[in-house]
């Protein structure tokens, strides 16, 4: 029976463990050639476009994709992930809304973690306070046993109410999240702090999770310690991005969920890291064949979103929804 | 408020003439160049692809896509039209099934025999039985007084059972086609008939329509009276199709409702007429700039699929339970 569902039905409805886990089986299948995702594809309108991302996991028999319009957020700005059966082409359902495509990068950023970070990492920095590092912060407590948590929220001054305002409302929205988080973390109602620099959210964590949509560097590389692992959503832009250079030219491991994605950005736009087609290395495939990492490598995972993914959680949601009914 | 439907919930929702009035918008569009679409894309697996055909008009303000797999039919094998305004970027809805690509392409050859056909058009020919078929001789009759039906359905004998009970069952589609189509087609209820041959079915008829998925000829180019108007879906082989060569080069006047279709077609297999780039004409500018057709002229329509105009359909059945709902 196909499902149509919305955000709201799958809230709650699988743990981050099981979103890492299946992230995790998606990026397996990736390195052994059985999930396959030919490049992104837009239709162009006058202020933005109609996006699909599609994709095949044979492994665990779904096919479809996600679609997303780039003209706006909010309310009525709804995505959708549709779900086939890619043997008997069954349709399975759809997923209408933002939240796969926002569960399915925690996730595989969760799988990142848990490859490159040290086993006994215990501190984890987030900058941003969206739904991004929200979900991102969740990903790396199901890997690893993190005991605190440290958010900072850049100020974001391009938005409207100028400077102050933007400072007062970023202050807020750390606050908030130091309050909340720690339930949805399981963590003690203390573990989470807000700080009002980037510097003493960064210095001493072992995890630096950045989920912001800075075009600025948000950290200086310098704050990094040895043995520190880094998470950064994109890079998507050459000339503007939340980390500096530097630490991606100080990374022992660079890593991506995916390398087509890497060299399609770089066709349009140039990528962050001149040398990437050298240094960067896919995470499906560490996963498959596990990472040496000295105990004072730094590791950085750049997040550009493996196309597929979303179809392969999408599938999981209307499975367990399935077993629920039954 | 986004709407999420299935075939059932917009069946009877729109007369056919609404459908065909809302299909030649569309080809107005077209033909303005306010209506595009990148080509086709489909995802490759195994037995089949995922197929998605996107389009935005900006006339209307719509955006989106129709999605569908080819590993086979019958239940449970939905595809779906997504809806997105494409000004402000508000997700309108979408439609599960396979309806709403039905009745374009039935709604897009209902503007054609209004383009095409002569103005006292009254004596149809109908080879097929299928659903293509029961459309397509609704949209003719909603564009000219049609009085008389002739139905031959061909014998499919690719199918299971062999040739006998191939043949017996050809039969039961005509006679139930006789008898159920005329209450459809707003007709006397003797005036649809049905035919062992497809010859007393096609000579004499004004305007014939054929949709089979025959691979081999299912008329004579003889048959046919100065004057006919033909409806063929395809050509999409070069190598076998319904209708033979003789009838294109016969055509006086030779449309398509896509000549990128068409262009995209001839590219992968070639297509059934070698000067189609010299020949063929777009059914939008037809209807744009008027035809020129003598009584005596023989016309043909091929009907490859103009994409966009799924999304277009869709989004007017969307804004038409809109209305009944307020």
């Amino acid at each position: 029976m196909a499902r149509v569902l919305t955000d709201e039905a799958i809230r709650g409805v699988l743990p981050m463990a099981d979103v890492v886990t299946t992230m995790r089986m998606a990026l397996r299948e990736r390195a052994h050639g059985s999930l396959y995702a030919p490049p992104r594809w837009s239709l162009d309108v006058p202020d933005g476009s109609l996006v699909v991302t599609a994709g095949v996991a044979m492994g665990v028999g779904t096919m479809g994709f996600r679609a997303y319009e780039t003209l706006g957020r909010g309310p009525g700005h709804e995505g959708l992930v549709a779900v086939w059966n890619a043997e008997a082409g069954r349709f399975d359902g759809c997923i209408i809304g933002h939240r796969v495509g926002l569960l399915r990068t925690a996730g595989i950023n969760g799988v990142a973690a848990g490859a490159l970070a040290r086993e006994d990492a215990s501190t984890l920095a987030v900058l941003g306070t969206g739904p991004q590092a929200r979900q991102g912060a969740r990903a790396v407590c199901a890997v690893r046993d993190i005991e605190t948590v440290r958010v900072h929220s850049p100020t974001a001054e391009h938005r409207s109410g100028g400077a102050a305002t933007s400072e007062r409302r970023s202050r807020e929205h750390r606050e908030t999240f130091a309050e909340r988080m720690p339930e949805k973390l399981g963590l003690e109602a203390d573990a989470v702090t807000a700080h009002d620099g980037p510097e003493p959210a960064v210095r001493g964590a072992d995890v630096v999770y950045c989920a912001t949509d800075s075009e600025a560097p948000v950290l200086d590389t310098d704050w990094l310690d040895a043995g520190t692992h880094v998470h950064t959503l994109g890079p998507t832009r050459a000339d503007g991005h939340e980390l500096p250079t530097a630490v991606f030219d100080r990374a022992d491991v660079l890593a991506t969920d995916s390398l087509d994605q890497v060299a399609a950005s770089d066709e349009v736009d140039g990528f962050v890291v001149d040398d990437w087609d050298e240094r960067l290395v896919e995470l499906g495939d560490l996963v498959t064949e596990g990472v040496e990492r000295g105990s004072e490598a730094v590791t950085v995972f750049c997040s550009v979103g493996l196309a597929g993914t979303e179809v392969v959680l999408a599938d999981r949601y209307l499975r367990e929804l399935d077993r629920e009914d039954r």
